[in-house]
């Protein structure tokens, strides 16, 4: 019995004009890391998951595709074995592309050019709970650069960003922080030791407001005279400028806060006497899941549609480390595309030319009228341009509706009487308006 | 303790190198593709087991990947059940790109303008012993024409095939055979049952000839005058039309066999007629793995190099059965992009200026010298012209080992005096000559 079909929760199937959009964006965000030095690089979709457990948090091993061993396993393992997960299954689906990254690095360094930029476009998977915006199979933009400490770097990305969202069409707000500046502030309030409490509260800030993130570092254990240190910082206004004078004099005792200072005056300088078309906007609540950060983190956002952030990232110390290859430091951001994508759906940011790529179709008449029009269709085929034929001699109007579904510009009619005089009838889909043109001179009509 | 890093086996990182050769092939096939107005699709990676089960064979469902249901199902299971996989994994990795296409065509089968002309371009897992050659993850380019029975279709696909090579630069030979007519061949000799039998055998004929092909049959029942019936049609020789002729007199007798001719005729005839750059050659010992195949079938050998298949494919009446939906007829064909590479990379037919998309490389010996070289590499960018900066003031001779070792063919030196003077030194890397150029005029050169 025939079974309907379906495809798993999280997942979805892309149709011809979904691909088309999506290509648009990863082909303008491919051609904005090109510009910048960065080589492409593409890893397994499954790594062993020894690679993969312990490197996204206690949540991250939950949330692992695993991969069942091939073969015959069942019959042989004792009941024990087989409630062992490990014992059935040695591999996992990418979580993300920066753990398989760092393996990469690690695994051929000896052959790897140092300073390293690499970008990569690829899958990831993760069992987490479908719902709106969150599936289970998604793509990862991200572009990074190992094996150097220089602040250049961070500041070729504020140019990324500005040139890949301007290419796009979509207005956006960067906002900038830094991980040491965050140590900074803790340790300057008394709570070096609660960095990441303290982190963790007032980076939801812009969600909860500063009551309720007052309230919440009160729950972590954080005494009400820190806290009321820790306000004005949060409240500290003007240009990133003035921020960072006056963030200098609070947190002045703090040597690994100051350094952060100096860093963000030195990418913010940069970024503005190179007249990159972008100015980040110093957030001293802005955390992002500190895992691995160790200096600038960085938080994009679309101005006119609501969705969370649409890229990210920031700069890590030693992240090869993991897998045995200490101080190597790098920085890196990552591009959200499936958000990116609904924010131009929603904003109407498609190029409508994205439509359909078949440029004109040639009806088909009988076996004569199929040959004429296919010489025809082989040298406009030379020339590049894509074209198709109707594949069976149907009635005029089911060939012209195939060409409106299809969203196909051009027609092209020969019926026996046109063959008769060497002539063709070509349409214009949009507008309606035909005209008789010359089989012979048809191809350079395009 | 750090872990020596390491991927599953059957599965490869691919370098930055590697990556623009696979994208040249990938564009290839894609430019090809789209000149024949077929659309891009994409499918998920994971697809139910219920999907994907029974449809590759007893060998098939051996080789899927599944995927380990998530949560904690360990615990809550019977010994019994953990020994069904059934109990544990509900999805499994796409085999290839045909059985998620058909049940993607029955899902979607209302919005769907048939007939429906798709290509699909992405990765397939295969738990296979991996060897020399065959990988555990690998990619599929495929593509496919659904609801139309028109042979137009299978002409068309030689000169896809036709153009994808000549473009690639691949010398090869497009052998061609018909199901309709093995089941012909089978009929004639007597033995229609064994129709499966049969091609199985005379498949091999390449590979271990005739005398061994006959043994085959013996061993699989096929009486010696059936045998000696086979023998001449396997010894066919001339052209294409010769073989034909000769061919439909010995099988007159079969209806389908005569329908198999027939179908081939037209397709050849219309090759010839168009001046396709490619003639097929009739092989009537072609089977391909016959599934579904159910008219003409396809088969694509690189001439200079010995691999196995490079491309095949072939007509099928009724894929879209399995998924409720009889009656669709479809026909395509799969180029392996693997292969190729390799075939490729053997007969040295990869561009030599796909090695590195940087163009040029900005030396940096300080803060001053670093603002002016970004400053010129704005202007580049803004002309589409890939660069790059030394990220650290470091010596002259680990400057130009990066650029040599990266393969950029361009270094722009600014030191403080050439700053002071507002110049460049413009170094060509490959023939060694530099000359100087004024800081303002450096972006013309490119």
């Amino acid at each position: 019995m025939a079974q309907k079909p379906s495809i798993p929760k999280g997942t979805r199937d892309f149709s011809p004009e979904e691909m088309m959009r999506r290509t648009y964006i990863f082909d303008t965000i491919r051609s904005v890391f090109r510009l910048f030095g960065y080589a492409p690089l593409e890893t397994p979709s499954m790594e062993n998951l020894s690679t993969l457990l312990g490197k996204y948090g206690d949540e991250g091993d939950k949330l692992l595709f695993k991969i069942l061993n091939s073969g015959d396993y069942g019959a042989k393992l004792s009941e024990e074995e087989l409630r062992q997960a490990s014992k059935i299954s040695e591999k996992g689906l990418r979580y993300d592309l920066t753990v398989p990254f760092a393996r990469y690095v690690v695994q051929h360094q000896n052959e790897i050019v140092f300073p390293f930029k690499r970008y990569q476009i690829q899958p990831v998977w993760r069992a987490d709970r479908p719902q709106k915006g969150r599936y289970r199979e998604f793509y990862q933009c991200d572009v990074d650069v190992i094996g150097s400490k220089s602040l250049l770097s961070e500041v070729e990305l504020v140019d990324i960003v500005a040139r890949v969202f301007s290419k796009l069409g979509i207005s956006i707000t960067l906002k900038m922080n830094n991980r040491k500046i965050l140590y900074g502030i803790a340790e300057s309030i008394g709570h070096a030791d609660k960095m990441i409490d303290i982190t963790v509260a007032i980076d939801k800030l812009d969600k909860i407001g500063l009551d309720n993130v007052k309230n919440e570092l009160r729950e972590r254990g954080i005494d009400d005279e820190a806290i009321n240190k820790l306000q004005p910082i949060l409240e500290l206004s003007g240009t990133n400028s003035e921020k960072l004078c006056k963030l200098s004099e609070v947190i002045a005792d703090s040597e690994t806060g100051m350094l952060g200072i100096e860093e963000m005056r030195t990418i913010f300088d940069n970024v503005e006497a190179l007249g990159i078309a972008l100015t980040p906007e110093l957030d001293l609540s802005l955390a992002r899941g500190l895992n691995y950060y160790t200096g600038a983190i960085f938080e994009v956002k679309a101005n006119d549609f609501q969705i969370g952030s649409i890229s990210g990232g920031g700069r890590y110390d030693d992240l090869t480390g993991i897998f045995g290859m200490p101080g190597m430091s790098g920085v890196g951001i990552s591009f959200g595309a499936d958000r990116i994508y609904d924010v131009m759906l929603g904003l109407d940011l498609f190029p409508k030319e994205l439509a359909c790529s078949t440029k004109v179709l040639f009806t088909n008449f009988g076996a004569e009228e199929q040959l004429a029009a296919m010489r025809v269709m082989a040298e406009l085929r030379n020339r590049g341009v894509a074209t198709e034929i109707y594949p069976e001699a149907s009635k005029m109007k089911k060939q012209m509706e195939y060409a409106n579904r299809r969203g196909i510009p051009y027609v092209v009619i020969i019926g026996s009487e046109e063959l008769q005089r060497g002539v063709a009838t070509l349409k214009d889909m949009l507008s309606g308006e035909q005209r008789e043109v010359a089989l012979t001179a048809l191809a350079e009509q395009f």
